[in-house]
């Protein structure tokens, strides 16, 4: 049951789509708001919902952030923020995911619809206490109630509609480099892959790929005949994903910049002029996603590259990020020429440099522009958490237009939800560190409880300098997650598996996805179809289970399967709690896996540098195709199934042709099942031939 | 066995006491280094040193650095830097610890005995390669050989001479922070541990104490009479340790500056003027450590502490860091300027970023300055990893002539091996990150097996806003540290307990150390006078057990104990590998703990928050006191005694003054008998009254 309560003024969101909740208890009636208890929040005043936590409460959610599957220990600020450095204590990463569960001596949901800052202070202050802080401004506030945390997140994911459905390629390996500046440098990645029989779907092109970075541009120098070019990697399987920015480059001539300053779809200051940024092409205006009209216009750009053949891109840069406000670098190198003039003391030395590090994502350049919101002139700092949803919702809707029969490849950077049911997300710029292994898979849930479903982490990292080994073992989660993307900056060591030595790890591992894909896709789309999650944590299946509830290193895949990925370093094995007994694979390539009944309870399970533990729950069974070298080659008429049956399991796989956008899901249903003595029937779409192994 | 291998003209470090190994191979001989190969090393090259590790080769040592107790698979840098982010990433923290030994395939161990910049990549670049890169400059390599690891840190640590031993005071609890600004802020300190019963020694005086940061001075405002302060702390049984820093300000009238510059102790630019570098009191000169007669100038300068009741200080800064070097500064306001003056675009825009990033610590800053050392000029960069090490040597060698019967608290941040002789180390400015306590604990053995015993981290974490949780967590690590000090930077969250909600939990945790204390300062004592680890991984003790040679977050602390403190957030217990039998002592405080047998092998142990775990080995017995709140209110004369007794066990508890230097440990020894029918007999020294618990 969910119920709704207004807090002054709201500004709708969209978050929702289903308002069955409405209309809402006023502001006036807070003090019916189940739970919390509400202070402050009159006009201008911050608004602070408190709750006393029990000693075993877990909380479960917030999306993507930082720490555990159990956010408690933290304060979390929804504030999307381009930071790359992702340690423990960093309070905001790019998105605003304002949904959460508490699970413990109460249990209740809590969405926070608030475009403006929240602060969520699950026991920071003070360990036993949590604390949610809404910046000035209306907001919505939901509570919900439920008999267990699964359900309840199934009736929240109604509320916000379904999430968005990439095409099946887009379930293949990618790989990704900020430093691929021709298409001689992307040949060469494909053909090392084709090469060497390391599967590969798509190769990213970030913005090198673009003419002086401009948004809707090809540098035909280094990118000579695209439409050629997309054709080319298409025959070898390949599909090529572009990157677009938020900021529009300031450049006469440059039609985008034209238009949009002809049509006043940037986002504009108070005095009425355009606000000027400073991102990658160096001045740009940020074009309006708030604004209907200018969404739309922002939309159809995307036609530029749909109608050279590309049919996937990625988001980026829409927090909106700002390297520098313009109005304010004139004030600092004002105020540096001061420090020049003085004799520099420790103090103004350190205020110089604190002065040049806070150019970046200033609160007071946030300050200083606007949005056209339904008719009403916004204040951008009121509304941030929705200018990177809205500009992935501006492509989402001009692709059901523009390619309205083609599911197309989008994910974005910064997000908030709702935006979940145009695109997916990846979770931004993490570092070569073993940490963010953890971290990748412990945001998981917490974005599957938000909708979003297709997610990935940049794998091996994106900043600082990877090994193989960690590249290795990251890629052994990645394996497991829908967007599953090697991707790194353009300073760092070259991270492509034939930057090391040992490609036949890499070949097995990045394998066994194309392997398991069959799963992996069939999961996927169940859970978008039916608002369930794909990543749980064991205590969503186990919930009487107080060890599992416990457990922060290990997920379970859909129904049937539990992961339990190594991500330490040196390490030959690791620890894994089992809620009930399991059958173990140990995978070293798909021709190559070991099999085990353990029982429930704890275990050391031994996996080596080439191993991936996969875990198959009682009476079920996790279909693997024999894998292929890209999405389109791998065949569903030849299955071999992963199985622990002790009476008869049925497993329900779906599948389709992986482009349409229309989705029948009973009829892509195939119902697999297998008996105890080892008789398998098959029935519906396909008729796979089908093995126990 | 050790050989050693001279390789072109060395600068003698002063590293070893022992010379035995003695006259070592002149460089042409190279050749007949075993294990490694050598390449490179030619006047004015730098010499690289390769190994092929086998798949299961496992390196221990590299003292102070990043990562895990088996160092393999990063790239390590000796070469002293002031920097406080430590990410797995980092190659290089405050100290050049340039000990290690290969377990594995072969065993055997290496000593780079070299003062410049030295690379240890063990298995970065290539995943079982071994490549060690010695900067230009001649350097002393030794090589040992022995039957087992712990053996050979023995022979390591006779021939580099006996470690450090601190005044038994400075094994208590120590508070500290970057911010207390007057007597009467640590007079609040020491208050409220008094009243809430949480036991304490020591507060640390950061460099707010000075008068605007210059060394030996007080600031007569806020410290008004220091030396009554002092008394009255003596009192109250706290002691205060000042920290010195490394430069010297530049000010007319100030005695230190004025010597310095007239004796021409500081270190002078090739044009034969002092170096200017920017550090806390703004522009310094750099006393020149390294020349005999500035050392000794140096180190009588601390008389001015110790006659007014000092007996403890911290030496800091002194890798030495530089926030910036002033012929530079001048420089990099020119440039800025002219990025001024131009229109930026995202290149000069980050030109700009990165260059007043790169201000600080700047490798061609310290090209620029000099040493006179033994009679030579010797630019910095050739020595830099020597002056920390110096620097504590001079305060070292001034004590044993201004104190000389008396044992002086001394640790610095930057280090040499060779400076273990003279003081400990703090691991450096940390952050309050949960990674940070597995890291803390990582870095133990290493510390050990390169001289270093008496150390510690800042528990809490030095940069970064703690939590409760995570702080009571790290002291749970921190009462088994010789140096067990809770400290944080000025702009982070407060961190006294006293911060925070729980004080019970907090005097409890703390209390247990001085449970312990008898037991750490007898295993500390006799790791010092035998050469010996007081922290080991477990594969030293059972070197045949495969699954012991992989646990990365347990340790034994001297003989009798093994620990495996929790060290994640949420976490309700942790897992735990027993190479044998073992009796589990879990603990809340000294009265409330309950214990438990376990048999060899994999469990997964329950520890709430407040509970540590103690794990003695069989025919063990840790003697526990019935703690106080001060070191000096510790009664040896009643003794409760954790044990796990199968048919006898022998404790020989070290015990003496706490503040001699002269150590007879023959004399100091009590042995304490239990048998396995509860029979105790004691002899020795103390006739304690002892209880088994």
């Amino acid at each position: 049951m969910m119920k709704k309560f207004v807090f002054g003024n709201p500004l709708e969101t969209e978050a929702m789509t289903d308002s069955r909740a409405t209309p809402g208890s006023p502001a006036e009636e807070a003090g019916s708001v189940p739970y919390l208890s509400v202070s402050g929040g009159s006009e201008g005043e911050s608004c602070v919902l408190t709750y006393d936590m029990g000693e075993r409460d877990i909380i479960y959610g917030l999306g993507e952030n930082v720490r555990g599957i159990n956010k408690r220990g933290w304060i979390y600020e929804s504030n999307c923020t381009d930071d790359p450095l992702h340690t423990e204590t960093r309070r905001e990463l790019y998105a605003a995911h304002n949904f959460f569960i508490v699970d413990g001596r109460e249990r209740f949901g809590v969405f926070v619809d608030a475009p403006q800052k929240v602060t969520f202070d699950f026991g920071y202050e003070n360990r036993d206490g949590m604390k949610i802080t809404v910046s000035p401004g209306g907001f919505v506030l939901y509570i919900l109630e439920g008999e267990n945390v699964r359900e309840m997140v199934k009736e929240f994911r109604r509320a916000i509609g379904r999430s968005y459905i990439p095409p099946r390629w887009a379930f293949g390996y990618g790989q990704s480099r900020w430093g691929y500046l021709s298409a001689d440098d992307i040949r060469q990645v494909v053909r090392e892959h084709r090469e060497k029989g390391v599967p590969l779907d798509s190769v990213y092109m970030d913005i090198d790929y673009m003419e002086r970075y401009k948004d809707f541009t090809v540098n035909e120098e280094t990118f000579p005949d695209f439409p050629r070019f997309v054709r080319e990697m298409k025959e070898e399987k390949i599909h090529l994903v572009p990157i677009i920015d938020a900021g529009v480059k300031i450049e006469e001539g440059y039609p985008v910049y034209e238009e949009g300053m002809k049509e006043g779809y940037f986002c504009k200051k108070e005095d009425g002029t355009e606000f000027v940024g400073g991102v990658w092409p160096g001045r740009v205006h940020f074009p309006d996603m708030l604004n209907e009209k200018a969404r739309e216009w922002f939309g159809q750009k995307y036609s530029f590259l749909l109608d050279q053949g590309i049919d996937g891109f990625w988001n980026d840069m829409n927090e909106p990020a700002l390297f520098y406000g313009e109005d304010n670098l004139d004030e600092v190198f004002r105020k540096l020429e001061d420090y020049g003039n003085q004799e520099l003391d420790i103090k103004s030395f350190f205020g110089m440099k604190n002065l040049v590090l806070g150019i970046a994502n200033r609160k007071e350049d946030y300050e200083t522009f606007y949005h056209q919101y339904r008719g009403e002139r916004v204040r951008h700092d009121r509304v941030h958490n929705l200018y990177g949803y809205n500009m992935t919702r501006a492509a989402g809707e001009a692709f059901e237009k523009l390619k309205p029969g083609e599911r197309i490849l989008m994910f974005s950077r910064a997000s908030y939800i709702g935006m979940h049911r145009y695109g997916g997300v990846w979770t931004g710029d993490n570092c070569s560190w073993w940490s963010h292994v953890l971290m990748n898979l412990q945001m998981l849930p917490g974005l599957n409880m938000c909708g979003f479903l297709y997610t990935g982490a940049d794998l091996g990292g994106f900043g600082a300098n990877v090994t193989e080994d960690l590249l290795l073992r990251w890629l052994e989660l990645g394996i497991f997650t829908p967007l599953m993307r090697n991707h790194s900056a353009r300073t760092t060591r070259r991270q492509e598996f034939y930057q090391f030595g040992h490609t036949e790890d890499f070949r097995n591992v990045i394998g066994l996805r194309y392997g398991l894909l069959p799963y992996i896709y069939s999961e996927f789309m169940k859970a978008a179809v039916t608002g369930d999650m794909m990543f749980l944590p064991l205590a969503f299946l186990y919930p009487e289970d107080r060890s599992a509830a416990e457990v922060e290193d290990q997920l379970m895949v859909g129904e049937a399967m539990m992961i339990a990925p190594v991500y330490r370093q040196n390490a030959r094995g690791r620890y894994v709690y089992l809620p009930e007994e399991m059958k173990l694979y140990r995978m070293r390539s798909l021709d190559s896996m070991d099999q085990e009944i353990l029982p429930a309870g704890h275990h050391y399970v031994r996996a080596e540098l080439n191993e991936v533990l996969v875990f198959v729950r009682p009476d079920q069974v996790v279909p693997m195709s024999q894998g292929g070298c890209c999405v389109e080659e791998v065949d569903m008429s030849r299955l071999n199934l992963l199985h622990f049956v002790k009476t008869e399991a049925v497993c329900e796989l779906y599948h389709d042709d992986g482009v349409s956008r229309k989705i029948d899901f009973e009829k892509g249903i195939t119902r697999i099942t297998v008996k105890a003595d080892g008789t398998i029937k098959t029935e519906g779409m396909l008729d796979p031939e089908c093995c126990l192994v």
